[in-house]
């Protein structure tokens, strides 16, 4: 990858947002990942009200979809999108500890999900924050970052066989 | 700090939003960071749009400003609150290389900020992202945690005080 | 009709949002109504100012019509959708008494609009009843249900024809 | 009580907001209620799903406490409030079919929340629907009304009270 | 008025909120003014679309006054408020030709409601545009002022004196 | 131009959204324009501030994008669209003085997007008020209109054009 330009910036350096209206509608589909590190304890009372029902977790989740269709809300220079599929998985990391979340977002449309997918788990991320505060101030939010895209015509990428590259 | 409960989940488990009602008006602060890691080529292209113009840490600095005032639609069991300050410092980070967003709220209130700084700073970091992805898709979120927290009942945090205790 | 599976449901009986990615653009009509019974009076007071201004029934038409534009916000598994036309009938029956809300969606696009037509009946109701509470707290809002769709994998659907089959 | 006069339509009939400035801050409370009635087969579907991961009802109640915030976004002439406490209970009625809805809100301020309480529950009723439509499109969302409300200078008023006086 | 420092930048020419956090919570009111000139026709079809049902007009009203809640959700660095009151008037100017819309917006609070005014007329004055651009592409928003503003530390304050003054 | 019939008004006068879904999607192209007028002293401080971080200029920049993206959220009537282009331009205007903004907004769609490029303008303008009333209260936004559209069944349009045929 050889950096060049930054696409959000004019000629005179203005921030404006990008034209994909000539860009082909193709599937597109971006996966992003990101972990909340916490006290072992805080993880344990995370796993056992998730055993009775479920709450943490499946808060966090809905959170992370909600997040993802307001993207172009947050992200200034981000494009509406019709996104026809977001998904998100929280599993526990015993040995951080803490949880894991992914996010996989697709769409048939003119530009990436990159940032669907990013966001997605970012709230996803906070929300778990919010829902174990209480206990544990000090937990923190780590290694947000996108770990493959696939369609559109900069074409695939993935965060393993970039940073095998670098 | 002992965990003790998740206050989000009630009796049988179920999330819901805390009765804040009896608690008292006070000042309450908080200070949240995060980071942007990314290649030292892309930090460079972005201190120089920012000599010129501004736009990447500009745009990035308004929009952690406006999802602050969010928080609330984001996170499913935050308060809204009448937050009378928000700002936000974003600064190079030579070492990293990448850029350091720390975000500061402040509110007179029944209830703490802790969550409208981290969602500043997050918004801000992948504000950051989007605007360099064109030329580093392999950027990264990382370390997104409460700096101090001052007001409220539960009393002042700090992150530093709070990890050598640990 | 036979129930088998929440589609909203993953195999881990997760809540994720449904991949229409693979469905047909096709054009999509939903109808849905509703009704707000009320007492004599209330009805009187509504029809009165109505026939001065219109502006209950107007401002209910317009909150119904905005709303529709807002479902994908308020339902957490809905997809954003681009809604080609919303129009919203209030109209007053005597017999209940009280007004009857009907509300038509229709969409160019992957998904159905039966969503859209009941928020748009929702909260053409809750405003009808906020403008009107002052006199009268104990409205009711009755009998929100889908009238028919068309359009669509799964076909068209009616309630006359459905109840039929039960 | 005597109906007279539609608080929000002024001395010409236009629809305008109105002037709560002047009313004390109290602490105000209230309670609203509504079912969404189904196919047998649909409620066992949303239990069997609920006892794995309770995905249907803790959406809905998710929902309908985003959707309180959101209250005067929606019904337009509401004001903005400070909700201190939102909590949603749903619970499942055998003789319906189907699930009860029941959400109470909280707030120290100058105006009721009535419309918060039945704004929670018209969108947790609207979210069920959404998550079990594919397998039962002639659910029925019925009777939404408030139950009680407390506090402020109309004084206190219950659904039961009311309708014994009528 | 001595113009002196843009309260918006920080030190370093930063934009920030500003920390309206020491300010007392005092009565604040502030109205504007704007207008839409328009070909005579197009007025005259305004109105006589406004006799029948006066959709046009009541239709801007009710953006006006959703628009003013908006305010602090446009305009990155006002705060958020709890606005008490807020009125709008839309009168026909025949020497025009077209339309005046007036807004004054009420506040028990720690800041003026300068920009919520000023949002509301221009909401008001662009949805009047779109309900008649199909006849009329031509029609100009002109002339969008604050007319007053009482209440808090600055003062009260009056476009005519200021004018007066000058 | 032949003003005839107001689109958003059915056969009963009652506003409601026009049907575009048998419109042609086509690319669509929408430019407007708009002034602050303002002190010298005013514009001076603006520019001094600009020349150091550009925030001013910047930030109703960023303002004016993200509200183009709310335009269906703030005007009642508007259709939900999928913008792939929002430019803006503001430059100093010495002669008024002030500031000149212009936008430009594109769509491959079916409906027209001057309102969304008339809402960038007036709200990059109420940004730049925002900013500047500290000192200088008596600013006034001037002259809000749509310049040129290009693409759709009813033509082109252009305000120099349409201005010499009246």
């Amino acid at each position: 990858m050889t950096p060049s330009k930054l696409s959000h910036l004019d000629a005179t350096g203005a921030a404006n947002m990008v034209d994909v209206g000539d860009k082909t509608e193709t599937v597109r589909l971006a996966t992003a990942e990101g972990f909340v590190s916490m006290l072992p304890e805080t993880l344990k009372l995370i796993q056992t009200g998730n055993a009775a029902k479920g709450d943490v977790i499946g808060t966090a989740r809905i959170a992370g979809i909600m997040a993802a269709k307001k993207t172009h809300e947050l992200i200034p220079l981000c494009h509406p999108l019709l996104l026809s599929k977001i998904s998100i998985d929280i599993e526990t990391d015993e040995t951080l500890p803490g949880l894991h979340v992914t996010a996989t977002v697709k769409l048939t449309g003119k530009t990436g999900v990159e940032m669907e997918a990013l966001t997605a788990v970012s709230v996803a991320c906070l929300t778990i924050y919010d829902m174990a505060k209480a206990v544990d101030k000090g937990m923190n939010i780590q290694n947000i970052r996108l770990l493959q895209k696939t369609g559109g015509k900069s074409g695939d990428w993935s965060a393993n066989i970039a940073a095998s590259e670098r």
